[in-house]
């Protein structure tokens, strides 16, 4: 067969330009997108990537017991299902939820196409163009992409290594509600947060449950990575501390595998009967067969024990990338020391921007994402954020070795000519203070 | 384990009712949801779902082939994919698109979570608050929450025999447009609609396509029913008559199963754009495992064959339809004669309600969707959509049976005290003209 030519006409001129809604006007391709293109070249080694490492899951075994629940309840599990997600698959999920202290009906629940998507509704029943998102300062790029999907304001809060700073928090809200800004709520991750890897204290999680009781903010909890602890117990979950200010959102992407496409939200009463209606516009139903194959994986398969052989896979990387910073980083560079999930957040010297050095580090067969990526306001160009989820251990040290050889490059670079190479970026880089620039 | 209470605080007052977007204060539950609960007990004949009938899958094998795929390719079935969806699995659509004449390149297809979401990536792509969406009188229920969902207006435009009618639709364009409104697209259902069953014919589709060009008129084709022909060979989609005017949005939901959540839209290159742009902050990835089990599927299976068993299996359902509707309904009772789908259109002597009927059709141990739920405007409320895909043809004819029966009953009221049981819902009894009524 013969394929016709993809169409084309509007490759240089969008004839619909016109036509398209307001939001999708700030639908833009990342700068980075085509770097990442190179960046999956098997030469080169990413630690841009945040894909969970599933090499270890029992494939033969699931393969069987997938083939029985086709045959045996295969016409329940291929047919349409229910808006709100199944209710065996809710039952599980507060299984699951209870490994961090948090006690939910299955009612409270609604299941999603990935947590991306429980994200995505959460912010589509309470924002309107021009309101107001609280998070971290960084926060999770395809956070902020849906955020700004919906035309909304993110603000970020300054954090420390306990996490987002609830002075900072409760200032934020005092300041733009003055302003007459509309604040919908926190988006926070507590656990091992994307970028930073920085975990809130079980303190500091009480503390923000106070702001947002006394401001009457709802705080949106993000926490795929929290039952990837490398060091310690799970800490409680803030959803464990408030039921009725907070709406959780969990995922299977990271302790089974994300291909399956099921996360969750668990929300107030009132707040999840919106989202079961948005979630029905949206998408009839959430994947059907995947619930029906995770199900079946929670009920036959010792999950928990398959979560600890992640947890030693993963403490094994991310010693590999301690090892390798250590060794490697050129003096003046600093990173955090996460205790679980995928993310260390590197700190460049002084002068350096990370997005003007990517592409000379994928030259040099090196890929990360500049921390521009995880600000809507265009900070984070000392920082950068590296993962240890999916290369092996000795790619991790490689991958360390070549990084340091290019910021090495670039300080000589600074050293002779007493510039980066790129100097339209230095408007960047007074204002670049790592992790935690404060709002105001 | 002992469940905690659901969270009820809100189940009087919605604490969270000022911090809604706007949006979301157009969700609300429909008024017929509770009746449908009731109507779902197995002793009631439902004509009212939309459900496949997937009995005839070939379950033992098709699961033997996912256990192979999750042996030998679990790896790459189970993790992340692409935000457009896996290339293989585009390949193979434009394979099943061929079967109606489109001839389209594997870059041009996004594959969504369903074709629902597939509608909800272009209604969020391309409307704004107020702006109109145009759509056939009647017009699919699951597409007209989904414009509601983004505060579209719907305008309905009148069909015949042949479909929505091509001067009817130049007049709405010419007319909203004169008063200052942004009309977006055109939302139709070429093949067998639903609800109506009605299949615009070729020449209908050409002229159709001619007056979009004219008045620069975006068409979205929304065609999951398109190969359950059951009289004819399938028609040309509008699609294959311009590849530039219209968005195509395609289903695996009835031609496999609807379980697995796979639909897709075909669009022009920079509105693909877009849609993976939109796709990728509402979910990362449309579901990653379904597309492998799909793809396996069109590749190792007949499917061409399970088409044709799915359409001997319909064809003998909707004979049983058209023999209990001859046999059952009263006189005055008129209905359509599709030749494909699931749907059959009911249109009941003058004077009565199918919404003020429905209870006592539950109560009769029958349940359809009444005509009002098809209307963005409240008309239909002397129309039913009956459906012919899941009951047994014994069950559709004892359906039609008891339906005719509680119709007799209305009749009988009438004729006895001169109104309906219902004399609140009379308003709507001068508007209701069947399947076709104007938006002049």
């Amino acid at each position: 067969m013969t394929l016709p030519e993809p169409s084309r006409r509007d490759t240089r001129l969008d004839t619909y330009v016109d036509a398209y809604a307001e939001r999708t006007h700030g639908l833009t391709v990342s700068a980075v997108r085509a770097l990442f293109a190179v960046a999956n070249r098997p030469e080169v080694v990413s630690l841009a990537g945040g894909m969970p490492n599933i090499a270890d899951l029992p494939r033969e075994a699931l393969g069987e017991t997938v083939a029985k629940l086709i045959r045996d309840q295969g016409i329940q599990a291929m047919q349409y299902g229910s808006g709100q997600g199944e209710l065996f698959m809710r039952e599980k999920i507060t299984e699951v939820m209870a490994e961090e202290s948090i006690h939910a009906h299955p009612d409270d629940v609604v299941v999603s196409c990935g947590s991306q998507q429980a994200l995505d509704l959460v912010t589509r029943v309470f924002c309107d163009p021009g309101d107001i998102v609280l998070a971290e300062a960084p926060s999770y790029v395809g956070a902020l992409g849906t955020f700004a999907a919906y035309q909304t304001e993110v603000v970020h809060v300054a954090m420390d290594d306990d996490g987002i700073i609830p002075a900072a928090l409760a200032h934020a809200v005092v300041t733009l509600r003055a302003a007459g800004r509309k604040v919908k709520f926190l988006y926070t991750i507590p656990n091992f947060q994307n970028p930073t890897g920085v975990t809130q204290s079980l303190e500091r999680r009480r503390e923000l449950v106070d702001v947002a009781r006394q401001h009457d903010l709802l705080i949106v909890e993000d926490n795929p990575y929290g039952l990837l602890t490398l060091d310690d117990a799970p800490l409680p979950a803030i959803r464990s501390l408030d039921a009725e200010n907070v709406v959780y959102l969990g995922s299977f992407s990271k302790t089974f595998a994300p291909g399956f496409r099921v996360g969750w939200a668990l929300a107030p009463h009132a707040v999840r009967e919106k989202l079961v209606l948005a979630q029905e516009a949206a998408t009839l139903a959430p994947p059907v067969f995947s619930q029906f194959v995770i199900s079946a994986y929670l009920d036959q398969f010792d999950w928990r024990g398959q979560i600890d052989t992640y947890r030693r896979m993963y403490r094994e990387r991310r010693e590999a990338m301690f090892t390798g910073l250590t060794e490697n980083m050129p003096e003046g560079t600093t990173w955090t020391h996460p205790r679980g999930g995928f993310f260390v957040w590197v700190t460049l010297p002084e002068g350096l921007d990370s997005q003007a050095m990517l592409p000379r580090a994928v030259s040099a067969r090196v890929a990360y994402v500049p921390g521009p990526a995880f600000y809507a306001d265009g900070l984070g160009s000392r920082n950068m954020r590296v993962s240890f989820c999916f290369p092996t251990p000795e790619r991790i040290i490689e991958g360390t070795r070549r990084l340091g050889e290019v910021i090495e490059g670039e300080l000589d670079m600074i050293r002779t000519f007493g510039i980066t190479a790129t100097p339209e970026t230095r408007p960047y880089l007074d204002q670049a203070t790592g992790p935690a620039p404060d709002i105001s």
